[in-house]
């Protein structure tokens, strides 16, 4: 590790493009300039390319316990695949065990990424059972470095879900201890009782994850959230929006000038409700929560991304197997693992659909996948930025590369890749994380163990 | 009881005002005329005065328990009360007991208002306990002449509390067998946590009754119960709306088509929460849920009636006394017993405030206070309007009628008005009950007893 | 002409729907009862059929001329389509010479309708030439029994064209004078620039007349009436809206409690931008201003009828001959004389596709074909209900009764239908008006002048 | 001038702010980044300061004349002024003469700035005159170094007021040429209407400026401007927007994805119409348009400065003396010299009621006053940014400074200052243009002259 200087090409940050040198000295980047001197700096020539601060995806799930079984990706090769997409930080979510401490889940997670992950990355934590033991140990968060708790509003059934009076009380001490609320925005009541209804009836195939998970049902959490969070004084995120039902109370909260930052994910974008209706069991490739909606949810989705309502575009990676893990849910729905992958694809997906098609700039691009995550997950400007004094994670983006999934070049751990056969233009051609080259051209080179741990910080940021 | 003609007056209906007689036969109107033949009918001549449908109030709570202690009013003067204010009609709630039926509930309220009720009288089932038992027993209401359950999003920690899941189910029930869903929306959660935070901080007083009863909370469990509503695919009444953020998702709902029927109550024009800070506990008389709001909240309350978001204008008629009852809660707001006494005043308040303000015509006072409420409640046309072959309840209006509020003048058993006072322009000089004279000049003439029970049937009227 | 009594029907009138007689006795209503004494009254049997107040039409261009040619129908043969389809009120459009007062424009068109008119009508007043002059004598107009005028915000470079200042002053006028401003909105300027582009361009085929009134011309107009009314503190109608923009700042002005009226006209319900694109210059057929707009537009006005945003639904009845009118725009649509024939489709098109299909009420039909116009007509009482002292029109609705239509069973004097081939459920089987049979079963009794011009006062009324 | 480096202080730019040093050379800035080497630079510590791009104001009007006059403020003053407020360039509005071309506007504008203006400045070209030869005119502005054009919906009865065919039609050919359309959107109709009617009344004191041009009447138009832009297909640029009304229909465009950029100015919050009734005539100071407005517009309007709606914040400046111009409408408030300086006090305005109230960040601050404007005025990345290669226009913000203004501390060239006595906290203590110290501590040291003209592109960017 010593210094490089990045020439040639076009710097894209959030605010706008220009062309310009970047100097990165060991981890850092010290001065982004026109025609910096070399001094014995390595000198990378990145013309024709996009110099992007390294993609930041607060949103993941790597070796997670699920249902008696676990995610396909561990750290290791969940870190791997976030690499070959350009993510050079990651925000997971350490789960708390049901009977035990938030310390604790952070603990675990520690002991997970530990020795294994390939890029940086830090913790939210999921609470699994918000007792008042739990939200007393809210404040002390901090000290952990972890900035954001997230709680189900979902998963009504199971110790995850967390009563209103709860979720309201975690708010308000979360708003004094300075920590970020993260929701998972569905009606947990009424989807046990549809699904209930619909496994009753026989109706037990994929698709019926998401006819018993209605749009409405996404769209009143959600306003819930909003409204419980305005009565705490509480910033609040709404995690992975999936239609224009669930956008609009966010939308409305904007306007009243509510603090809500709200996320979104590829595959909102990619899949419909259609997906889920592939025979042999193929629909289960496509089950996550919120599920996959009706096509022209996409329109307005891509609205509340040009308008700032959705300021985050996180992939909510979280892989299962076809084979073992998916097929459990063969004769139930219920019983399918949630969850998709998506780390690897997460920014492609945005430049193709977004970018290419002429819906966002692409520097609202890098606002989605980078500054703005590095802003509303409390690591800003140290990630999200290539700005002198911030770490040396870089993209080069290469917007004359095309990829056609598959399976066979997925860099993670799994069966299937939902994203089978679409083909992106445009792409990460290297990828370096504080300094070192950490991919480059299909090939992975940072090593299991190099991502380091990064503190953060929430400080409700106006974006 | 023979045939009345009633002469010289206008025709104030729904739709409009014509001058015309009106030909009562026993219990029905026979005809609306243009110099009617009296053959031997006693002439009325009500020459400067308004002829309207009797008033129904689809909101009152009478002889009902309450935490320990019994309302003022039982089924005697609280229907004297109402005759006083023009209203022939009222559905009460007939409260399920914890343990008991909803079957067993209307049989107890039909013992309590046998042998004391002067006017006409339906019951709501109010559900204290939304058991499985119960949601089967909805289909049943139908034949004991129940066409509305009510159901509490609030009052968290008790039975009444109904959770989502069973609100839902108890709504796709309701649906199926025609019956209507009423909420009592505001989120019992929040108020739970707030109340308990206000006691531990020694907020013992009764504005702080408002104070943990946040705008947000009932407009929060107003847009619930309304998407519960759209994906159960019923119909839905939300019953004494206060407050503009609460209209919000009604005008919202109904700019997407749905049904969604709603109420507003006179309190809500007449008091806010300046009322509650008077002192020496006198806010107490105040305390009524959802509670008196900010007094701005008045005119989108209006705009409401006006738009027709609001179709209903009820008196939530619950009455405690000041000494004995009111003062349980000196020490604690919380225990402070919650309503109001109103089905007196709920006329003369829209008329002062609304009508004679040029606020609403005098054919929307009719609406809200007869029409819309025959339908909405499942009278229509038997009541609600004077049309041949309804039932010859019919009010005297007379403009030129003042009346200053005062205790000593009011027809019900409460030692307290809120009321106190003021004074309306216009008021009920003459009110008939089924062709027989009820009311007159502010004396009740129908006796305890004479009125009956109205089967009712819900038709789900477009209003 | 004697005593009539109606027995055995339903009556439906705006409010609701209930059974009993309706007596006749020379050309009013007397009564309206239950079992009426018959007293020598002659019975007309109308079981099975539903009893409304005769139709309305607020907006019919009879004998009009029109760039150098004059509409088909004359008062004679208008009025006698108008009957079959069950109207027995219509208020037409007097048009200013240009050179001529608004007086004038009255006598010509009293000298037009009389002598020939079957049913009653009045007159508005389209102005052609906003003069200072002709601002003045609006104020006289409630002498002669018009309580509306016309001002044309499209056909820019002809003199119907207002300026916004002409407009502006003249709301203020008709404010003090309580007279009622309707605007034809549709931004002159703009269509007249595109109309020239399209010409030059070779583009003139009727779908042009479409492509060159785009839905914002309309929008655009239809606020900026809307804000000018505001500021001139005058009540608005806007007529024939046709599209889902132009609908927005209308519930938009309902939301701020601003006294906006709104109509909206069968074609815009039963035709689609399609139909302009017909083969063989049918597509003229279709060509009226506003032009028939994208089927998708329909669901939307559907919901303004539902939510009283548009109260109205006149025909906008206005026919030209295929043969010799609309082919004098064979080589350039701007010259095919605008309007189409519908004064006798216009009550069956909304039963069919409004009450038919769920997405009215008879109620509502009622409401918006009669007693809304007679409201907003300045005609109610006396016309729009079915009350005692009204007169006695009166429309026997056969909800069995099946029309499919075609030229040869039309009643006016056009060579085409628009509606050739559509088969209607539900149509008028016997139109009284003023006590006289004028139509039954497909024949025109009434003779020509007949009817009776109608003084109207405009009362701004709250609907 | 040679090579500086900035050192110790927190760069601010528009998406966020961090620690660096800025190396300038000659003109441009060469390099940003930690510790940089000085190598021989000339060292400037800024510890404790704000490092910001230097601030365009889109919006100013020098030497400008207006019904007989001319501004106060020339080049050499008006610049002056500028500095003193951190601005670095302007754009100014050159005016067409009416007979003239608008070659001949941008000459004469050349010629008045020239030898005079202290900082960088373009021109807008103000149409006066909108002929078909103008039109055609328009695409040879990009050769000119001009992307924008001014249009006029007001004064009407003067040759700037624009009739809708032909602002229709310069937004087509604008769209084509890729030229920026701005609008001074204001019905002018009613207000020359409202003018001639408040005069004959007598009313002829400084308030009936604003009393005669009414919120609604700046609604309308920018609704009109915006939905003829959305025909022509054409992106806009509404300037000068003062109140929620106005606001409306551009939020409803952005929320439609409509290309609509929009900007507001200092006098809109610091004062009202209030100001407008001082006695002595004094309200004349206040006199622009539109007009200053009901205070309780402000917070609409910042929420609009935060939501993203309202882009850019210029100050409108156009300056004329207490005594002698503003005074030529003593007895007739239209003859009053419409606008108000307010160039140098731009910043400062927005840092204490916007920054230091919290309602906008440091960042926002930047954008609206430098980020965007480069970016709406077609200059980014050449301005508004201190990234490498931009010209080295730099303010260095002092929070520490206190103001208290005075017409004797003004650097411009007017008899008056609204802003008179107010005392902002923060602003700048040194000015750089393009590597120049040009101001420093109230003092101007750029020379008359040194200022340089700008060619513009406009880009439609993405903000
Ligand atoms: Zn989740
Ligand atoms: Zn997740
Ligand atoms: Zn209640
Ligand atoms: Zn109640
Ligand atoms: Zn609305
Ligand atoms: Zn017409
Ligand atoms: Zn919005
Ligand atoms: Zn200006």
């Amino acid at each position: 590790m010593g210094r490089i200087v990045f020439t040639g090409g076009t710097v894209v940050g959030a605010e706008g493009s220009f062309d310009a040198d970047v100097l990165v000295d060991g981890e850092r980047i010290v001065a982004v300039g026109t025609d910096l001197p070399a001094d014995g700096a390595e000198r990378v020539d990145v013309s024709g390319k996009l110099l992007m601060p390294g993609f930041i995806d607060g949103h993941t799930h790597m070796d997670m316990p699920f249902g008696g079984t676990v995610t396909a990706d561990d750290w290791d090769t969940g870190t791997a695949a976030a690499l070959a997409g350009g993510t050079t930080t990651i925000v997971d979510f350490s789960l708390q065990d049901v009977g035990g401490t938030l310390q604790e889940a952070v603990n675990t997670w520690h002991e997970k990424a530990s020795g294994k992950a390939r890029i940086d990355y830090g913790f939210h934590v999921a609470i699994t059972n918000l007792t008042d033991e739990v939200k007393a140990e809210i404040p002390r968060l901090a000290d952990l470095g972890v900035s954001s708790v997230k709680i189900f509003m979902a998963y009504k059934g199971t110790p995850l879900y967390a009563e209103d009076a709860d979720l309201f009380e975690a708010m308000q001490v979360a708003r004094e201890a300075g920590v970020l609320v993260m929701v998972h925005a569905e009606n947990g009541d009424v989807i046990a009782k549809l699904q209930e209804q619909a496994l009753a009836k026989g109706n037990t195939s994929p698709v019926y994850h998401a006819l018993t998970r209605p749009e409405e049902a996404e769209a009143e959490a959600t306003n819930r959230a909003i409204q419980l969070a305005e009565i705490a004084g509480a910033p609040l995120l709404v995690v992975h929006v999936s239609c224009a039902a669930a956008l609009e109370p966010i939308h409305r909260a904007h306007e009243l000038g509510q603090t809500v930052y709200a996320e979104t994910c590829p595959q909102y974008f990619a899949f419909s409700i259609e997906d889920l209706k592939k025979p042999d069991f193929e629909g289960a490739k496509y089950v996550c929560s919120p599920p996959m909606r009706d096509a022209w949810n996409r329109e307005p989705l891509w609205r509340g991304l040009q308008l700032g309502d959705l300021q985050i575009f996180g992939s909510d990676h979280c892989s299962f197997n076809f084979e073992g893990q998916k097929d459990l849910g063969r004769d139930d729905f219920t019983k399918i693992p949630n969850g998709c992958p998506g780390v690897e694809e997460r920014a492609q997906v945005l430049w193709s659909l977004g970018v290419l098609e002429g819906r966002i700039s692409e520097n609202r691009f890098v606002q989605v996948l980078s500054t703005n995550q590095a802003k509303v997950h409390g690591m800003y400007p140290r990630k999200g930025t290539l700005a002198p004094g911030s770490d040396a994670d870089l993209v080069i983006w290469d917007p004359m590369l095309d990829t056609t999934v598959s399976t066979a070049n997925r860099h993670g751990n799994v069966d299937y890749t939902p994203y089978e056969g679409l083909t992106f233009h445009g792409g990460p051609s290297e990828v370096y994380v504080r300094g070192e080259s950490a991919y480059r051209d299909g090939e992975v080179l940072a090593e299991a163990g190099s991502g380091r741990y990064v503190e953060r910080r929430f400080m409700k940021p106006e974006i």
